[in-house]
């Protein structure tokens, strides 16, 4: 008899629940987003559903209708009626018998999680440590797919050294992003972020964030850094959708400018907060 | 109040079953292995185990016993009664908030399903045709993780091109190996595959493929081939546990030889047959 066993527990295959199926476990053939809400509203609502959208097309996942993923995610924050809340979804390819082609007739599977956010005063205050690790990942980091393992073996190598974030270096020696964030650096009055050409994400937080940059005053240059050129910069930070901007204050053990977050930093965590309000 | 959303349906993200929040489908935070039995014995089981517990170690999961993996294999496995059964199995770092780092006292999960496999004489005395895909796999192909988007997406387009696999070729221009399986090709007495040092998975199949070779008197040269060398050798299979060796007859739409499975490959589907009895 065709069986399954879920840790020491025997139970027929047919009996199954479709979710020890789910294609996402099997392939990680899902993807996912997280947004978030300042004060009961969601932030950059639409832009995260058309990354959405590119990530489905991207694994040619072609008939989710996102006008249902919108009204979903709507009602689930309407019904959680957290204010600051961190709302995260993915949809999968579907269940099914593991093959890594699949049945046409798949039913793609929407999960998601409505948490509410913790306080970001200290960590925005004192900055954070960060460390650097190979980029492990595939070569479509473009899409924000549920293929994060190399993302989350460098953060474990990260938090193992002490570290909030590890930041990615590719084979040619240059940053990409961080773990689960964007990476930035101010060198001399000037913005500095890896272009999207790269091997990274459409990150929406950057776009966010080169916007508030330009507002004020700083010069903006889409171009690699090495984590020599980073650990000499002038200021550190990371973008990430739950705690836009957040002071990167050591870099492999060395300090940052004077060991706090940086002026300019500081100045683009106020010019961010607009944007939310 | 903190939700969750399956489909269309809120529940209460403390009332969710555990599987949902399952890091193998919010990371592929997880490793697996397939294995095959032959008229009612387990192929390799010590191999596979073996490996098993080397993914695991690549994860940093120290604490999976393997005896248990073991036993657990062989009680579903005698539980099923199935001659010629497929047996996957996968363990993740376990269950909990989705966060790249995890909690310490995480509990592994453990999975297994064990299917019949279907008749793979027609595969075998007709051979399949393959064709190529960039290898956007990550870098460490050497773990049998479950970040298996790359090579789904190269799969299901080998299948869009009537193709029962994809040849994975790295940005150098070589052949890594098969979306699920190792890549063999026969040169003028010589069998030729891909060598351990590049980012591919210590194939088991592999292994025997090149004891069947010696013993039937090839030489054997484990070097990289570029995809105009693969479409002119004399002979082509690929090597996967399911089926052991099936011949290619078709490579990127050019006939390998006569277009029927090569002698030496049809001598070596004989010679692997010794292994199994």
């Amino acid at each position: 008899m065709q069986l399954a066993m879920i840790q020491d527990k025997i139970v027929p295959l047919d009996e199954l629940e479709p979710v020890y199926l789910d294609r996402g476990v099997f392939f990680g053939d899902g993807v996912y987003e997280v947004i978030r809400s300042y004060n009961g509203k969601i932030f950059a609502f639409e832009e995260h559903l058309q990354r959405f959208g590119n990530s489905l097309s991207g694994i040619g996942m072609t008939g989710v209708d996102i006008n249902e993923v919108r009204s979903r995610v709507r009602k689930a924050f309407d019904e959680a009626g957290i204010a600051n809340a961190k709302i995260y979804f993915h949809i999968t390819r579907g269940s099914g018998p593991r093959d890594h082609i699949g049945e046409t007739d798949l039913k793609p599977n929407f999960f998601l999680t409505i948490s509410e956010l913790g306080d970001d005063t200290e960590v925005k205050t004192k900055g954070i440590a960060v460390s650097t690790h190979p980029d492990w990942r595939w070569k479509r980091c473009d899409i924000k797919s549920l293929n994060l393992l190399a993302n989350v073996l460098a953060r474990r190598d990260a938090a193992a050294k002490g570290c909030d974030e590890a930041i990615l270096v590719d084979e040619s020696g240059f940053i990409t992003e961080g773990s689960s964030s964007a990476f930035f650096a101010i060198i001399r009055r000037t913005l500095q972020t890896t272009p999207l050409t790269a091997n990274v994400l459409p990150s929406i937080t950057r776009k966010f964030v080169i916007r508030a940059a330009q507002n004020v005053g700083l010069a903006v240059v889409e171009e690699s850094l090495t984590p020599g050129q980073a650990d000499s910069a002038d200021e550190l930070f990371i973008g990430v959708t739950t705690r836009d901007i957040v002071p990167v204050v050591k870099f492999d053990d060395k300090p940052i400018g004077d060991g706090r977050p940086g002026k300019y930093t500081k100045l683009l965590i106020q010019e961010f907060r607009k944007f939310t309000i």
